[in-house]
């Protein structure tokens, strides 16, 4: 479902992805299928997103920025590709980052550019990441630190990497 | 006056609201009278907005939380209501927020979920809110921190919660 | 270059400056040439924007703000001009807040009013502003702290305010 107040351009959209009101997606980005792009979010041309990615409301994915399966980026969260950036002075090649498979961007937050967010990894509402972010790891503050770790359910927990809920479930 | 290009889906809407361009508004959201939502905003379904309530652009609000009267609301505050997202797994329930009476929600600001901010307190430009805030309370910071006490006139004042300025008036 | 999915009302507007998909202008803001006003921003009326300026995605310029030639101004970055907004209370008059020639406004950073941002300086992204920003000066964090100088390419430099790579580029 493409919007009809959306301004899409590309053509490569997976099927049972939803593009909402007042989107720009420019014509070369590649979208997967699944998909739930909110309203005023804005898409580059060299932009590749897996499938079943949730991209909440405001956000904009630059030149540079891969987004893999599973992915949520929480609203406002804000990317960048240029890490001096001058007006009218452009990098010979933006930075790239990579968002990997189930991780959460919270919301409102800043990334700067050239990093890799590993797979489930979760990144609190309101940081500012400055480093890159190792699997399933959970990061906040301003900037963001390493401060525990998240199951691929969402709850916390240890090193281990799974949750009490989930070796419940598991049982 | 709902903006032609705005995307206003619901009818109840009280009278002298001004909603603006490129606004999304859907139809259960029930807003009251005498508001000012700018452009940009996007209102989901299980919201409550009382009178006289400003919401500068680029705010969300989202299922599970209510705008008290006279409330204002910075550009680009962003607003949550699931504590650990995860793409395509919805919680059973929202998170409810409330923002009481008179409250102020600084720019850019971003606030955690489940969360009450009591009547007439303001919350600084950027900050990052985990906690409820209390009646008249300034937080601000990253996590946002108590700081001290403001006016129902916006100025700063002590634990009386009554400005030298408004003392003045009042005589 | 007036995109026609924007509402652009003012007629000031110099040469080969692009206004993108969904952006707000109103009729008294007066933009210079060669600028690039990406999708989403909204422009009030007490506003003047020089040459060669960038504006990305997300952006509110409101009344009172004034961005001289050359500043770029990153996604999602979040101006005020009211110091203690309460709903429906407006100040007598605006703060007013100056972006000097080439300063570059970092990617969701937060400006509380009444600055003076001087030529040249950068602020990084994610940050929030609270007070005035000296000459080529690099500032980031919440609050913003002023932590080294960096050249008009862009490039880090000491209090001599050139790099050592303009140094090699003028011999």
């Amino acid at each position: 479902m493409i919007h009809e107040l959306a301004d899409v351009q590309t053509q490569n959209i997976g099927k049972n992805t939803s593009i909402w009101q007042f989107c720009v997606i420019l014509n070369k980005a590649v979208i997967g299928s699944n998909c739930n792009i909110c309203s005023n979010v804005f898409i580059e041309n060299d932009v590749i997103i897996g499938n079943n990615v949730t991209i909440k409301n405001g956000v904009q994915i630059w030149d540079g920025i891969t987004i893999e399966d599973d992915v949520f980026i929480g609203p406002n969260a804000t990317f960048t590709n240029d890490f001096a950036p001058r007006s009218k002075q452009h990098p010979v090649e933006f930075s790239k980052t990579i968002i990997k498979k189930g991780a959460s961007i919270g919301a409102n937050s800043t990334l700067l550019c050239g990093l890799v967010v590993e797979e489930y990894s979760m990144i609190g509402a309101g940081s500012v990441v400055t480093k890159d972010i190792g699997k399933q790891e959970l990061w906040f503050g301003n900037p963001a630190k390493h401060t525990g770790y998240i199951c691929k359910c969402g709850k916390k927990c240890d090193a281990s990497l799974i949750c009490n809920e989930c070796k419940e479930r598991l049982r």
